[in-house]
């Protein structure tokens, strides 16, 4: 297994940047569109634990547009093989201050695309 | 892709019960060579951010071995392909009232055997 392989490491650096811009200006259809369309995909947000797609969506359209913005560091994408890959990311908004935001993110490469299938978001206080 | 093949899905099962054992009764040595010996292995923690496995080391061997008695709910592993998945648990312990405990875990198939390669867990009040 390929570890970091340059051209595989590029199309999940692109996902994951899409990513970003998406969740930062509240872009639901592209947000959706970068998860699995599964019930298997889950996300442990900050204050909630969704269980499949449909959960994931249901948050993502009801949630606050508000305050959003975010400073990323310490970012790091790790690829095994062709088709799997983590993002691993700090970060800090304005609107929490003293806090430390951690997001990780598992990536697969699906016909149509890659796609997260499982990420977790967590704050904790600052040290 | 082949999703949840029960043969993979069996061998990851298996490690993940493993590490659920040595976590409950602090047995770090089986805890170490259960991650990916590796700088590019990341552990967010419930209060800490541990980038390499140099600094998960330090802080398992460092760690209060009193509470660790946890109560496992709504666990879902994934297997993709017969190298990667997913394990994703919530959790409660006595020694943490009133909260829910995340656990996320991704796990990568090695020479060596199944190794997880990034880890979060976190705390939330319970809803």
């Amino acid at each position: 297994m390929i570890i970091d392989d340059p051209a595989v490491k590029a199309e999940v650096e692109a996902a994951f940047r899409a990513y970003e811009t998406a969740l930062t200006t509240n872009d639901v259809p592209t947000l959706e569109a970068l998860f699995r369309d599964d019930p298997l995909t889950i996300r442990y947000g900050i204050g909630e634990n969704l269980y499949g797609m449909d959960a994931i969506r249901a948050f993502r359209r009801a949630r606050s547009p508000v305050g959003l913005e975010r400073t990323l560091a310490q970012t790091q994408i790790t690829t095994y093989g062709r088709d799997f890959a983590t993002a691993m990311t700090l970060f800090a908004r304005a609107s929490a201050p003293g806090k430390i935001g951690r997001q990780s993110q598992t990536w697969a490469r699906f016909p149509e695309g890659w796609r997260v299938v499982a990420a977790h978001v967590s704050l904790i206080d600052a040290q």
